[in-house]
């Protein structure tokens, strides 16, 4: 009995068929997330267009970004996807495939994928955060994904860091992701320009983010090697928090941001050291990056397949 | 068979004696923790004293405040007791009494007692915050008490709320203890006094604590409302920090700040009102006080006995 996972993303669905053991894909499969049909449709033809015909499948397993509950398979807010506001989408999926279908949020499964298949094998309580575009997050308790009452626990990005600091894509201000995402990252840098600072960007006609502002900073441009100290400075400070709220052995990495290496790791690490209050928190911790790379999401909904 | 509880406090010892059921002890004594004899000892004899003749004892649950570990049953830190860090406190009652003994830091205890007996019955999340001299924090997730790796977790005072912000009694800068415990309270109205503030305490030779602070607030004056509204505020959106993290379906306060009513819980739940990203957080979510005043922590620490 194969199981079927898909990582529906705001710009990509997707998808891979697993077989009943190991995390080699039998079949890998992406497709835009818009186009003519609706998002929903394109889901349905992307799971059909990779159904085995050669066995069973035990589980369709989902994972979408934004709010959500996995426990009656509801979608509140997926990123991109406006109409999927309140849909049942667990029990679309279910009664179009009759198969079992569960839900998760996507970095809320990439938390579970490191617990059970990656770098947080073994550990008990685990905190993973993806710094990409935006900031999140997946906690694991005692051997248990935390999920809270309605299944929007865990979102680390939107936890105030900096009152009345910088505009968060969610509305709020000074929240993590405002200040240590991609995006956020990208805003310092372009407040800045627009107060007179001097950066290779003013000539160099190369668009302002995350990317290329790692590229500039990897150069010697003053303005980018801030930038990522400073989003490196909040996340550590953001990570002692986490540390002294969940008391976990290892914190993991994931997403765009954290490939600029150690241009945000080192800011990071400093903060972390220097914002916790007991070295108890660092008594058999690890903070590392993920090595499950961009299949992270669809081995955290394997995860759920199988668990 | 009965249980004795002790709430080990930095200037009381208080213990109770429980009978297999209900929550009126058939004894309660307290005595100061500090005297010619070494506070273990003190300890014992009060343990001792309280005994019963006519049956035995099952468990006996220990709460104490600051940093330990309930499953190797070592104490890291706590306060005003400095030379039981890296004391074997749980295996010294066991060896002296021969009878199963239990520890648990006290906020996280009062916790348990809420859940299992108290205004959180009934809630598999939930959150309790003890707001006093000190800021301490409990939380309950999916029925089972958050204590980290090390049980060190559930540090919420510890959490940073305004980076560079005023000193926290545990040597770091801008923590949720240092903007809305009393002491927090306290020291922001000597601050502003320093500085030159009108103020009755300019004139009427009160101590300036948050009890005093509270009665002035309540007489109309003007700085002891700020210092009141401010506290709130930072509690407020720590809590909405607590929910995006963590959404209970609860969260319950206590503590001697907590006992000036609306002048502390209008701004904070303003603040949480206002810093919560999505109303979907608050469905079916109560914000509430302690029903079980100060006996919270002798009654979390009976949960932890019978548990």
């Amino acid at each position: 009995m194969d199981d079927i996972v898909v990582d529906i993303g705001g710009t990509q669905l997707r998808a891979a068929l697993y077989p009943s053991e190991g995390l080699q894909p039998r079949v890998f499969k992406a497709i835009p997330t818009s186009g003519e049909k609706p998002a929903l449709e394109r889901l349905f033809d992307l799971i059909e267009s990779i159904w085995p015909t050669d066995t069973k499948i035990r589980c369709i397993a989902l994972a979408a970004p934004g709010a959500l509950n996995p426990t009656t398979g509801i979608t509140y807010t997926i990123p991109n996807i406006p109409n999927w506001n309140g849909l049942h989408l667990l029990e679309l999926v279910q009664n179009r495939f009759k198969v079992e279908v569960r839900l998760g949020n996507d970095a809320n499964l990439a938390a579970l994928g490191e617990w059970k298949y990656g770098a947080g094998v073994g550990h008990h309580n685990l905190v993973y955060l993806t710094v990409s575009t935006g900031l999140g997050g997946g906690i694991i308790v005692n051997d248990q994904l935390l999920v809270g009452a309605n299944g929007l626990a865990a979102e680390v990005g939107h936890t105030t860091v900096l009152p009345g600091g910088p505009m968060c894509g969610c509305g709020f201000p000074g929240h993590l992701e405002a200040m240590s995402s991609g995006t956020g990252i990208a805003n310092f840098v372009k407040r800045e320009l627009a107060a007179g600072r001097q950066s290779v960007f003013c000539s160099n006609g190369e668009p302002v983010e995350a990317r290329t502002i790692a590229v500039a900073a990897k150069e010697g441009d003053e303005l980018s090697i801030e930038a990522f100290n400073q989003a490196g400075e909040f996340l550590g400070r953001a990570i002692a928090d986490l540390l002294h709220l969940f008391n976990p052995t290892i914190v993991i990495l994931g997403g765009s941001v954290i490939k600029a290496g150690e241009l945000i790791l080192a800011p990071t690490r400093r903060s972390l050291n220097a914002s916790v209050i007991s070295p108890s928190y660092l008594e058999g911790f690890t903070l590392t990056t993920t090595n499950l790379g961009d299949k992270v999401v669809l081995v955290g909904a394997l995860a759920l397949a199988r668990g």
